[in-house]
Parts: structure tokens; C-alpha cells; sequence
């Protein structure tokens, strides 16, 4: 960031009057840019109660590895909404939102993955155009290898011990430098 | 919006080739600006389990109304930090995080609330600058008509819902815009 939204003006790295934190701020009209985590909205669509779908990524990062359908949450609308407009623009699949599955935090790129626990509507889904494939894995098809994101892993393997405990309740975890991105 | 952050070219409202909703967008260099939803992260700091910590507040909106403390989450921490440092500004509290207790989306502010039900580590707390008084309050001291946020008023009347029937799980709420903002 080098100039202000507002007026044009260039922008100084600097601690507001008030504030405690750095931010880009108007050398000009003394605009306040700030800057906040960005919410990743998506599902874990399940069929069957123990079968998951998965898109395999037509695009980067991760292309022709395994996800679960998600994206950046659009302002204008909610987290549910959000979830099942991923789903549907990924696998082109229509889902139930069922509950909220896992709050995955991810401080060091600025990110928050909320994935709702929704039930797959019917079996009439195919790719859209950021995925390669979408189809169905129960628990010893998933390719744990192949997953493309730590969140998407955690999810999945908290799904898999709830079928064992009947555990509804929402899991949170925080990402650290150690592991791989996302 | 009017001027790009990287160039300071004029921005243009427009749909970006293979995307479908409208974005700022440089017609100088051709960045896209994107907006999304900001995360407001907060507590329902507890004592001996069934009393709550509120803050008065002490700036505007809703100067004078009661509410739990929470903010804007910032880049470079997780949502469980977020939330006990806001606890920590507004209410110089001390708090360990239990669970995540509601998910409440605002879309026409493009706002989502992510409060954590936590426990108050003892009673040394007093008003921080955005505060003008904190204390705790039992169910039957709670000021119904004097809450700040619906957000707010939501988590309450779900934290003594779950004391009576033992619910650990977390809410989520949509708000329409019937409803009085926030």
C-alpha cells in the first residue's frame, strides 16, 4: 500500500494518535487504511453420514490436490450463505447446513477458516471451474497425502473421530509457523 | 474508494474478467480491491460459573449501553488472542479461553461476531479507556433493556439457556435488517 483511497495521498507506516498498532495512514487527510484478518468460508458436505465430498483444485495454490469446497467470505452476506455459494461455485452441489464443524485460525497469513458440517442435498454434483474433480470418500479412501490444506486436514480427521463419539461439538485450532501453510 | 493503493490511479466499480460480482478495480494498473466481512472477536468472561462480566460503554456507538467486551480482530493474531486481548482493553480482566460460544453474522454491515466463552482468572479488573464501568452480573441483574449490541443480547440469552439444560455447543445467528443494527 503507497497511496490513500481517499485522496490520493501517500501513505506513512505509523502508530495513530490513540492507537496502539501500526497502520497505513494519509500523509494528506490523515485516513486510518486498516487492515484485517479475512474470513474462508466453506463445508464439510457429508452424504450418507460418513461420506465426505472433495474437489481436487483446478487452480493454484495446491492445484490437483484435495480440498474441501471453501473461499473468501463476500461482504453482503453470512457465513452459512457464504459456505453453500463455495459449494455450489466448486462442486456445483446443493447442501443442508448443519452446524458449524471447526474455527481454524491462521495468524500468520491473517486468516480464519470457519467450516460448517452440512448434509449433501442429493448426488448431483460435478466440477466448476476451480476444480478438477469432485466425488465422494469415506474414511479409508481420503488421501491424506494429497490434502491440500492444514485446516482441510484438521477437519476431516476431527469429522472422522466424531462418527466414533457422537461429538456435535465445534473444534478450534490455531495454525503455527511450524506447519505447512493454510 | 476512489484511488489505488498501489499506483494512485483511479478505481472503477466493475465485475474483473472471471469473477461475478463487482470490485474497485485500478484502470491504471488494474488491481482489484477486495472487501470482505471483519471478524469482531470477543469473551462472555465468566465468575464461579454463572456470573458475567459487562462493560459500559464509554464511546460511541451506543455511548452508555452495556456490552460484553470485544473488537475488531487484528492481523497477526488468532481469534482466541483477539478476544482476550480485547477483554484485556476494555476491561483489564485476565481471562482463559474455554470454547467458542457464538457465531453471529451482520451481512448488511459485513460484520461477524466470533465470542468465546472464557473464564475470569480472578476479580482484579477495572474500566479500560473505552469503558466507563465493569462488573459482573448474575441472570436476574442482567439490563435487558440497556444492552448495546443484538449480538450481545443473543449470547446472553444463550449462556443462561445452556446453564439450565448443560449445552456446551456454540450458536450461530443470523441478523436481518429488521432488527435494530448490530
Amino acid at each position: 500500500m503507497k497511496y490513500c483511497t481517499q485522496c490520493g495521498g501517500d501513505l506513512e507506516w505509523k502508530v495513530p494518535a490513540g492507537d496502539n498498532m501500526h497502520r497505513y495512514v494519509c500523509t494528506n487527510c490523515g485516513f486510518i487504511h486498516y487492515q484485517n484478518p479475512r474470513i474462508i468460508v466453506g463445508c464439510l458436505p457429508v452424504w450418507e453420514e460418513h461420506r465426505i465430498l472433495l474437489c481436487k483444485r483446478a487452480i493454484e495454490p495446491r492445484h490437483g490436490l484435495w480440498t474441501l469446497p471453501s473461499g473468501f467470505m463476500e461482504n453482503g452476506e453470512t457465513a452459512e450463505q457464504g459456505s453453500m455459494r463455495e459449494t455450489r461455485e466448486e462442486a456445483n452441489a446443493s447442501v443442508t447446513i448443519q452446524s458449524l464443524h471447526t474455527v481454524f485460525s491462521i495468524p500468520h497469513i491473517n486468516q480464519v477458516y470457519l467450516l460448517f458440517r452440512a448434509e449433501l442435498d442429493n448426488l448431483d454434483f460435478y466440477p466448476g471451474p476451480e476444480s478438477l474433480e469432485v466425488r465422494l470418500f469415506k474414511q479409508d479412501e481420503i488421501p491424506w497425502d494429497e490434502i491440500a490444506f492444514n485446516s482441510v486436514r484438521f477437519s476431516l480427521q476431527r469429522f472422522f473421530e466424531d462418527l466414533g463419539t457422537g461429538n456435535t461439538a465445534s473444534h478450534t485450532h490455531v495454525s503455527s509457523f511450524q506447519e505447512q501453510p493454510g
